[in-house]
């Protein structure tokens, strides 16, 4: 790709993710295009569908996401990564609504569990994941499956107390708190099902 | 309504349960009828729409939810009954296709939440709250909102981990211990964001 096709295709891509975040992913090509500075054929020539595009963000995003992991991978205080990253992770989902109206979606979530950035953000969220294990901040008996469903399930249960932020704080620390350790008094209730 | 009415709506109710969680709700009207024994227009008498049909379908096991939480809380264990009940709720969310996708719409979930049927659930899921908080097996710092983000959250984790029941056990383990009392040895991350 030629030098400015490539900033026109990142000026869309910046310009998408402001006009989804305000307005939700039904907000209009023709919006984005203007944010950008572009005409409305250069969007299209980049992202033939609003679901192209919507991939590209989230994409970008998960590239992100897994940098972000590679590079707390190695912090002196793996836990505090880990939890930071995840509080992160929640917010984002949260005040993004991008995220929560993408996220809502199976299939499109599975997709991009496929791709390459997508395995490359898993690989290292378990890489990091395997380190608070071995400082003692998370609990052994999980794995990056377990990590990323507690992710997604936690910025749902925040999503629903939209509102009132110390109900989301207090339902993100009850699920942190799982995460520490398993609970010595606890029976076996969820394996009753 | 005449008996006959009423026992056409059970009946359309019961039929549009079953295709709605075998197909998801873009299931044809016309499919809800042939397996309800009724004629199209029947359908349409009682429910005007889809959604009229699915509202009435979510209030009814919501109405459920409530009266199983109301004669849980005079439980003799009301720790193992509520643990029972986020579990089977859980269950319920991710096995039946019409949970999911309704639940996926907050409009929905807000409106069910302020009916007669939703306000009185909530009420007796924080009475049942409060008698397991009061024998201990739940902790003391999270109120029946805290709860409900939390069945939510769980359900859309169990979702995401669908097809792996062990990972799917152990998510909502680490949910469970987190509910029972605050980790003692947990800062506070959860609340830096």
């Amino acid at each position: 790709m030629r030098a400015d096709a490539l900033r026109n295709r990142v000026r869309v891509l910046e310009a998408a993710e402001v006009v989804f975040a305000a307005k939700g992913v039904s907000a209009s090509t023709e919006e984005i295009a203007l944010l950008a500075g572009v005409g409305i054929g250069t969007v299209f020539r980049h992202f033939p569908s609003k679901e192209a595009l919507l991939e590209a963000i989230l994409l970008d995003r998960v590239a992100k996401l897994g940098a972000m992991a590679r590079s707390l991978a190695t912090s002196l205080d793996p836990g505090v990564a880990l939890y930071g990253l995840f509080t992160r992770m929640v917010d984002q989902a949260v005040t993004k609504k991008t995220y929560v109206d993408a996220l809502a979606d199976a299939g499109f979530v599975s997709r991009i569990g496929r791709s390459q950035a997508g395995q490359e953000a898993v690989q290292a969220l378990g890489a990091l994941l395997v380190r608070a294990q071995q400082a003692g901040a998370v609990r052994d008996d999980i794995g990056v499956t377990e990590l990323i469903a507690l992710v997604v399930g936690a910025s749902r249960a925040a999503e629903y107390a939209t509102g009132n932020r110390a109900a989301q704080a207090r339902t993100l620390q009850v699920v942190f708190d799982g995460l520490r350790h398993p609970d010595r008094s606890s029976g076996s209730e969820a394996n009753d099902s």
